[in-house]
């Protein structure tokens, strides 16, 4: 029996720790998250751990929903201490869960407190955890957790002032920006009006053809890039495709914001082959992620909007999809780096397939599926990630783990993936199926998928 | 090496078996079974294994076909004895199949048999196995299971004489009805008018357009509602939605008995719409039951009919269609408590989002996945839900395990179901993934998932 | 820690051992492969293992594509030396991935090599593998792989000579083709006219109607079966089913060989239809492989033509049109015993159910789930498929393995698979839930699924 996540915690094996030695002070790459660049600059700094821990996590709104928990403690106006109190309290029940893995991890890297969390620990806890964060404030707290490069996701809209500013102020930490296009898609979507207003004030000109949109976006694509851009981003629920649009039906839509739902398809398709294009000439990774259901609840999502824990799992991903798409691309040789994500865990098998059919010299695993995402971002899903990956396609193509979090205490998901990835390579060897002779290959897998991989595939 | 099925079956690591001490003796909830209330007021007895074990069961039925045995031997008119050698003497080839575990579970507690059936042991057993059976009619046996609740499955038309005839009799264990209306919501299918005519006899009024059918419906719930019943259950093999029917075109459906292809989502959808809210107004849970293929086989259906071992998963379950299903009754102010059941396991990862899109205070898991269903019903379908779940949301919300049998002698599945549950909760402490000094806590969500969630749940 | 690939490779307990010890030595039936059968008559010898082992294997294309590999040195004209050397140099990047296992296992089995292959030790296993494939001519190769029956895949128009003149020759492996027919059904595909054409010449008669197209395949079909055909297989990509096709429009079809979209599936279904019939008049097994998105990258498919490593999973198999296909044969009588493979691992709990919706007796198994096939015939991919097998029906039933290979040296998968089965039928002893008491039934089943199921299923 092991003790609770002791500095073994996950490892199991001689061959995974010596593994986990080679990779468990590389510095990080979180090539995709959702932190605020501003929040960064500021410097800001956590009054309490309610603060960092559950004024924006909506995972952890979500577990304390599915146990009843009132919604004044979740998101209303309780006082923090309340809410660090009632997620204390449900703390206990989490078992198995990621949420008690990810809390304890991070109680224990950053506030040094190995203390299992519960109703009755959760005043001490709290003291204690607030004496600590509020003197690390998050540059600080960026730099203790190792980091190398954060990518942050941005609209093609912001200006990324803060970017900017934190590269002139000779931070030693890369905060990049990544380009989501997003809203210029959603043609279909209450608000594209607003927005390609908001787009035509950014870039100076009038959009009212498919032409203009089109420039409007390189333009401001060829901004994020000045910037470091190496990564692009779209968010597409379910994958379409669709070629039955004609210029004038493209241009029609630009111009009345608007589109018939026969022709949603097509209009995504276009923009996205030809965005494909672009990301090529300027070396930008394309990111694809997909099978989400975002907002079925109408009533919360009135009441509390986007991304406060009611987004699932869609189980019509249409990703065969992805064929003719990605082979639109290839043909016009327009085919970025790409990485799939999709929501729902039974579309892995054929996902890492999928890899196979665009992959092409001299890119080492050019197309990949990225790492478990969202639901499946936990060690069941990482376990089958990672095996569903290695069956199909050779490991060390993997470019491996991102955060993709709103929270500045989530850099220690990276080692809970290092020490999973180290099991499963490590067990290999145990149980026979890899040599112990060939263990300094077997560590430059680990490093690679670790480190290098990220490093070289975005080129940072 | 473990000895076969053993007191440690299923128990691995002392936490584990610390744990199963705390649930192995907590009364059963069987909150969804098939049992007939008649054989239990009847106090039915069991001449032979046969009856018990084969006069039934569809899953013996599906394996002894399986394997070639003659239909004579299954659902034919061989005897008794030559039917259970029959099965006997394919048990030995069903290893890792969770008829192998159930059976000599069963032969175990109920007979005191711990032989290997085989066709060798055949003989013997089938002696000593009628001997007990003989001496143990089923009230006892419910008594001896330690059963506190059996909820059976009905439909709207049946008088449930038994379930009062039983509450008169001072039965101590509590026989109560589940509302099932299917026939009345598959206007498409044979037989409807026939169906209709019998619930206006049972009702008293004509049913004549779609507000009659709805109070006929509300009728019948109220009623079974007065004698104790807590739950409602629709079968629903694909799940339907749509909104396109017209309180005209549902009142000439109702008048006609019968409806056009492109109305049957729409009338499913709305008579759900509305039992949603007259559920939740008597605080009746809901369960979905989805994701079958019922009668694939018009041969055998026509010769052999229902419920005959011949039904099979559907991999197009639509599950998507709960979004703006439960979206809707949540909109009304009309979800009621909610479980989830899809035949497809690949829905799995899906179902357990779905439970965070619509949960909500006060209620603990008030919309939840089911415990693994029919061909999900054993060790491997049980710990891929039980760990699925555990990833996506707070295990201790879940109401655990149920039955779903015809046979009287099932409830060791409840045993086998508890075995399970304990070894993945005491193997997170094993591996360092839950802290030992929180065992209570461990134990707490134990007991809650093998009794108490249930119990609070449906309020028995 | 066990040592890379000794005897006890993937063995784990003493029950496994006991097991394996059975079946190691059974000889093995290969019932479906892509092998040429005048290579076999040829007697062909490999000058290189070059030409044995990256000749003709898209596996091995794909991963070297995948780690950035020069097309030059995977398809194109280089050096079989440097073309070995390039595979070499990926291969320790191969964790985990079957390849790694395959190439070790066939260097030790064949060619006596235990080194592990990577670049340093290229040169050296290309020189000792190259002086023992000199002197291993197939036949041989056949032969010391313990085989006794080769089951290769042609179409009807194939002549079959060298099946029969390995007959003659009293070559003491069986090499039997299997039927199969794609091309005559695939009426939407380009080439069509000039297939049918090529079907004429060998028949001997003109095909203008959907009779005649009938006539003709039954006219092959019966040369096949009088040269020891057994089986009939049907590569489907996604599953069809219509029935909306009149006479005339199949006349029509054949005679303009061309269809409109709208009657392709009936085309086929009907085609199927008739087959099955014909197929169980023979007593000839029909296997169905589904659920394949074949050349999805035109670029490549242009330049490399099929079966190049690019072909991947399809999500939408349409699976469920299994269930009104199979019925309609059973409703004719006209079922054939049916092997169902889909490339898709999500469709497995699904299959295996509908193998319970069409099984009878006298025949064990009759439709059955086969293999783990292409991208799933790997560790995880046969582990998945034999647990899921067993949990759903009788393990029992089972035929097991087959190459599906285009190369020699695969036979060594049969031991890979036959250790997995062991591995998984032993440790239900080990866990408690088989007993060891029973341990011959146990060897029984061992030898009926690497062994003796095939035999019987096919009636070898």
């Amino acid at each position: 029996m092991k003790d609770f996540m002791n500095v073994d915690f996950l490892l199991n094996g001689n061959t995974t720790k010596l593994l986990y030695q080679e990779v468990s002070t590389l510095p990080i790459i979180d090539y995709h998250c959702h932190i605020d660049a501003k929040e960064i600059y500021d410097n800001l700094t956590f009054d309490t751990i309610t603060e960092a821990w559950l004024k924006a996590d909506h995972y952890k709104w979500r577990a304390m929903r599915n146990m009843g928990v009132d919604e004044r403690l979740i998101t209303g106006d309780a006082e923090d201490y309340d809410k660090f109190v009632a997620w204390a309290t449900i703390m206990p029940y989490l078992a198995g869960h990621p949420l008690y893995h990810f809390s304890h991890m991070e109680l224990k890297k950053y506030m040094g407190i190995t203390t299992p969390l519960s109703k009755e620990t959760a005043g001490d806890v709290y003291q204690r955890a607030n004496k600590v964060l509020r003197n690390l404030p998050v540059r600080e707290l960026i730099k203790k957790s190792n980091v190398e490069v954060v990518v942050t996701t941005n609209d093609p809209i912001e200006d990324l002032r803060y970017h900017t500013l934190l590269k002139e102020d000779g931070y030693s930490v890369k905060v990049l920006p990544a380009f989501r296009p997003d809203k210029a898609l959603n043609v279909e979507k209450d608000g594209y009006a607003e927005y390609i207003e908001k787009l035509e004030s950014v870039v100076g000109f009038a959009i009212n053809d498919f032409a203009s949109l089109k420039l409007a976006l390189v333009n401001r694509l060829d901004y994020f890039v000045s910037l470091g851009c190496k990564a692009s981003d779209h968010g597409l629920d379910s994958m379409p495709f669709a070629r039955n649009a004609t210029t004038e039906i493209l241009d029609n839509a630009v111009k009345a914001r608007a589109i018939s739902n026969e022709y949603v398809d097509a209009f995504k398709t276009e923009l996205l082959l030809f965005l494909a294009k672009e990301y090529v000439k300027r070396n930008v990774v394309m990111e694809l992620h997909f099978g989400c259901k975002r907002n079925p609840n109408a009533k919360t999502f009135k009441k509390l909007g986007v991304d406060t824990g009611f987004d699932a799992i869609l189980g019509a991903t249409r990703i065969d999809n992805l064929y003719p798409l990605l082979n639109a691309m290839a043909e016009a040789d327009a085919l970025p780096k790409t990485l799939l994500f999709s929501l729902n865990p039974a579309d892995n098998a054929e996902l890492v397939t999928i890899m196979g059919s665009f992959n092409e010299a001299p890119f080492k695993g050019k197309v990949q599926q990225g790492s478990a995402w969202w639901f499946n971002d936990n060690k069941g899903g990482m376990e089958n990630q990672i095996s569903t990956y290695a069956l199909g396609a050779p490991i060390d193509t993997f470019i491996g783990m991102l955060t993709d979090s709103r929270s500045f205490l989530s850099y220690e998901r990276h080692d809970y993936f290092r020490r999973i990835l180290c099991n499963f390579l490590g067990s290999l060897v145990d149980n026979g199926e890899y040599p112990l002779s060939q263990l300094e290959y077997l560590k430059e897998i680990a490093r690679n998928i670790c480190y290098y991989n990220a490093k070289n595939y975005f080129n940072f």
